[in-house]
């Protein structure tokens, strides 16, 4: 994630690196140690502008200063062996030409490790950073991430696995008849191709979405292969798995080709109230600012002019930002009866799903979700770092282990691998 | 460079790598050989097409599966200590928030050994991947250039070099005071800022800069640091050199803060003979259709419709491509006498500034022309790989060091220190 501790506490926690998100030494380490782990990827969450909160807010996030994803998760590659490697890369304020080279270099120079976050862009401030004075609609953000996944996914295929021969003796680099240009021309984009790189080593590298709203779940449905779903209770998240692979049914897709993960922040103690002890501390360490701007965010809406101990007013105006962040603001203040204050001060820290308890806690949790259709694993989330990781690899992972729901060692080589995926054939080569 | 043997017969010399271009093993001993060598950097060029060449000469081309800069030089970042990482990224195809938050991060995860080849892109067909129905116009493409250039290094001065205190005790990230928000809004670009990302380590990336043309020169002299220049003859060179020098002392910026380093392939041998033969051997190597195509490129229409066996008509069109590339190649034809087979088969392979002989005959000319003006230094490229660059390692880089016109070590940590280059003050924040 990004910040690597997405709690706006974390830096702040007794012992934690303050600098965690932006020092490549320490993410050196957390990504040996996720491997260390068997997780499957190392996600790399991307912003297109700083945060979009009041400065007095602002001035107390760790996030204002990131590596971008690329750049990062390429130098993390030869620094590591199996772990995937994905980043965000957004379709709104990008152009497929240069999304498709990198993720397909990402994917040669780690050997087959690299996924795409394919995200539409939910902070308007972005649109100022690129020449625009608006924000593009949601809906209209939706339509173009479609037509740029065909595109992407597309250039990916220009060269058939078998294209380049490199036979020195003739002459010949390359097998004409196995290249394909695109000559892509639609509503929203016109690329001819062909993309100037070989076809990535797991054919496409892993399709990952993270949106919630209505064409958000029918994008994934149609193209990704494992969500990142935001978490929350769990007869939330069945409704939402049921609904994604209901989609996929509908559409003819196999179910399992898609991964549903929720997020979900998960703080290890040796006893329930140590667990709940350090996450106490970790929330006592969010600034109200922090928080009411962070709930500002969430609903798209500024908060700061409500009463603050008055619950939240009912006419919160629609948004054009994240509809599912309003949504389950929403529904976060009504369920708990809270005032905006206090609904400020949990979302402050990270208002997402959670889990707080001894190992044995954490894994019965897991399990009860991965055995009833809520999710089919998880986006762990830390709470602090190093150790909240460290806690996480040296106690959760072996209980995990012992339940045998989850990896002993890396089965193959490639993220696909991992996630037990299928290498997608190529649209304009079926035979490779 | 990339390809990373720019002759176009290399990949089919005996002995060399066919894939040294596209096998991130290979390029991760190159870099480290380079860095055994001394050398200031390893350097990345781009291109956002396939060249665009007829399929039958493409078809022979190393080139058209080549890593994406960002991703290849940040993973060479973790598997070198010293050598500067410069990339390409065009003005024309990109935008400078992307462009100014990679090159941040490429010079935090390397220790301040980024640099920046900006260019304009004079392959039409890049256009086309860029929802382009045409290509833009040169000069417009360098107005924007020269916007771009300040949009970047605005970006890149966001934030004062001691803005991030991470006071965990008071909850204050960064201070406030030290943060400044471009609010650009130009002729072709309007970009709001700040960049998510902390000052780079060097201040700016080192800004490099390649064109040749009279608008390539004129921002070259406002922007530059380091010109890669075309090579050639020691005349033209001296030309070339005196005119951007005489540029910036008419601009008023500092002679020694800009390094001209042309472009030159060379090969050594331990006879001149046995050099000239490598050399006449890799020649060998170039297919005909490869010749013409390249002769296209570089004329920007079309060769195969003129008679091979007669010498250049006069009356070449002008071009929307690289306009330098033009006028040197009809130069290359009158100076010797070539036909138009002849010139193909010269500019086929490579076309620019060449060395071939023993250590001793390239450190002469080397010296020869760093101690008469015609340059401050060179980009050294290799005919074959891996031979022709551990030839130079190992032969002529000690012959260059016994004269003491080369370093035996590192004396700084950052690409700036390597080059003699001071850090540029922050616009914004001069005192640091
Ligand atoms: C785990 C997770 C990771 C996300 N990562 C990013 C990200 O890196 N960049 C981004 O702009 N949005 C990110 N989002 C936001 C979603 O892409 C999406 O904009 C948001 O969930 C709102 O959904 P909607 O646009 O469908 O309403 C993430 C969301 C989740 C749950
Ligand atoms: C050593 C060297 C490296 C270059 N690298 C690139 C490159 O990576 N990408 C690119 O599009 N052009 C590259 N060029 C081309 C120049 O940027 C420029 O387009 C060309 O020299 C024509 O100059 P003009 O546009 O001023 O006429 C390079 C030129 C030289 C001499």
């Amino acid at each position: 994630m990004r910040p690597v501790s997405i709690h706006t506490g974390a830096w702040r926690y007794p012992g934690a690196w303050p600098d965690a998100n932006f020092n490549f030494r320490h993410l050196v380490r957390l990504a040996q140690t996720l491997e260390r782990g068997r997780f499957d990827a190392f996600f790399m969450a991307d912003h297109l502008a700083v945060l979009n909160m009041p400065i007095d807010a602002l001035k107390r996030s760790h996030t204002v200063t990131s590596f971008e994803p690329f750049t990062l998760l390429s130098a993390l590659a030869p620094c590591t062996e199996r772990i995937g490697l994905v980043a965000t890369a957004s379709t709104t304020f990008d152009e497929p030409y240069h999304i498709a080279r990198r993720f397909a270099s990402l994917d040669h120079i780690s050997g087959g490790r690299a996924g795409w976050n394919i995200v539409t862009t939910s902070n308007p401030d972005a649109a100022l950073n690129f020449g625009l004075e608006e924000h593009r609609e949601h809906g209209d953000r939706y339509r173009r991430a479609r037509e740029f996944y065909d595109v992407v996914t597309g250039l990916w295929d220009s060269f058939a696995d078998d294209a380049f021969v490199r036979d020195a003796e003739s002459g010949l680099y390359f097998d004409p008849a196995r290249m394909h240009v695109l000559n892509h021309k639609g509503p929203y984009l016109s690329v001819r191709g062909p993309l100037n790189i070989a076809r990535p080593v797991q054919g496409w590298p892993v399709i990952v979405q993270a949106g919630a709203s209505e064409p958000g779940r029918q994008l994934a449905a149609e193209t990704a292969e494992v969500v990142f779903a935001a978490g929350g209770n769990i007869d939330a998240a069945r409704a939402f798995y049921a609904d994604v692979k209901g989609r996929m049914d509908r559409l003819g897709r196999d179910r399992d080709h898609l991964k549903i993960l929720p997020g979900v922040l998960v703080t290890v103690g040796d006893t329930m109230a140590e667990a709940q002890e350090k996450r106490a501390l970790l929330d006592s360490r969010v600034h109200y600012d922090s928080g009411i701007a962070s709930l500002s965010v969430m609903l798209g809406t500024d908060a700061s002019r409500f009463d603050p101990d008055a619950p939240l007013p009912d006419d919160i105006p629609e948004t054009n930002e994240s509809k599912s962040g309003r949504e389950r603001a929403i529904a976060l203040g009504r369920e708990g009866n809270l005032t905006v204050r206090q609904l400020a001060q949990k979302v402050g820290g990270y208002g997402g799903g959670q889990i707080t308890g001894t190992p044995a806690n954490i894994a019965d949790t897991m399990q009860e979700w991965l055995e009833t259709e809520a999710c089919d694993g998880f986006n762990v989330m830390f709470p602090f770092l190093p150790a909240g990781l460290d806690d996480f690899v040296t106690k959760v992972v072996p209980e995990l282990q012992r339940r045998g729901i989850f990896r002993r060692e890396y089965e193959g080589t490639t993220l696909r691998e991992h996630l037990g995926l299928p290498r997608p054939a190529n649209r304009f080569f079926p035979a490779g």
